[in-house]
């Protein structure tokens, strides 16, 4: 089954709050797929793409305090672009499944509803920069925001970033955020209990993913 | 006289193809209005804003020659909200008299017009940049692009950048998107012959710009 994106190939994008999982269900994924699927890319945005790791560094740096949230939403965009552009849209002409481990339902969730921007000024600049190219199939990771920050925090080997150091309140948002993008995008949005154990996480995502196979 | 902006003070663009003399015109602009106007700013996208700096940075670095022209005016479009908000607005909040060399007729040149991707396209990630900010009045320093060309190529001072290295194409095309929008901003924007002499130049700005003050 051909994709949404209009290539050949499968894409399919896999969001939620940070300490949702999603690192660790995408590169069980791909362990898995690797083995069932022809051709596979996991990737995630900026994707080692060095145009969008450049602007990432600029969003992340816990120095830029000062960065307006309209900065943000544009940087976020243009990483978007050029990784798409440079990545997953190659690997769509060559039929391949391309999982990305978040894209532009994050920033309809972080700077459309976190950051009060809005969903429709969001997507109005996120279209401008992937045009047509929407995934297939969006796998939500469901998990209490409370419970995914404590992830956050315990984990001794996450750098903290300046999106981390935001109040509880911005976090709370983000995931009612998600709520909204699940109930708007009912057909393409997929969610899925983070909160079982992570071979049930694995499982439920195989199955949604090998509808669109 | 209130500018468009909506602030106290006027706010007021410099535009035109690189090699138009830009740069020249606003500091003797800055010299002139320094004695007879109380407040004046005068700045320059990216105006010393480090984010602006660092985006800046990326567009222009020469290696970068994979950048996508969408991801290129989202980065403009960025670096701009951010000159905007942590410069410009406040000066103009103070009531000061704000001449900035380019601008959103910048983008709407270069990208929408140079790059092909269309006026109304930049119209509309800019105008979520920049929202009701508008300049009263933007001076455009008309220059053929060809004399323009060789004013650049022929100053030593001047370390070449991503954009100077476009084809001649290029450059013919962005001051076609500047003649377009002279038309389409007839009241807005206001032609220079940026061939007089200088001081004939700084004079045609500074009545222009007095009949706004």
């Amino acid at each position: 089954m051909q994709g949404q994106s209009g290539y050949s190939g499968i894409f399919i994008t896999i969001e939620g709050t940070d300490g949702s999982g999603k690192s660790t269900v995408a590169s069980l994924l791909k362990k898995y797929y690797t083995k069932h699927f022809p051709d596979v890319l996991l990737t995630r945005e900026p994707g080692g793409i060095v145009i969008s790791e450049k602007i990432r560094e600029i969003i992340l740096n816990p120095d830029y305090k000062q960065m307006d949230a309209k900065t943000e939403a544009l940087l976020y965009a243009a990483a978007r672009r050029q990784h798409l552009m440079e990545k997953i849209i190659p690997a769509l002409q060559k039929g391949k499944l391309v999982i990305c481990d978040r894209f532009i339902d994050s920033s309809l969730s972080y700077q459309g509803i976190g950051r009060g921007l809005g969903i429709e000024a969001i997507w109005q600049i996120n279209t401008f920069a992937i045009e047509t190219c929407m995934p297939a199939c969006t796998l939500l990771l469901e998990v209490d925001y409370k419970i995914a920050l404590q992830r956050i925090m315990s984990n001794p080997m996450r750098e903290v970033n300046r999106l981390d150091m935001e109040a509880e309140q911005f976090h709370k948002k983000v995931s009612e955020g998600y709520r909204i993008l699940k109930e708007r995008f009912p057909k393409r949005i997929q969610a899925v209990d983070a909160t079982q154990p992570i071979e049930q996480v694995v499982s439920a995502c195989v199955q949604i993913i090998d509808s669109y196979i």
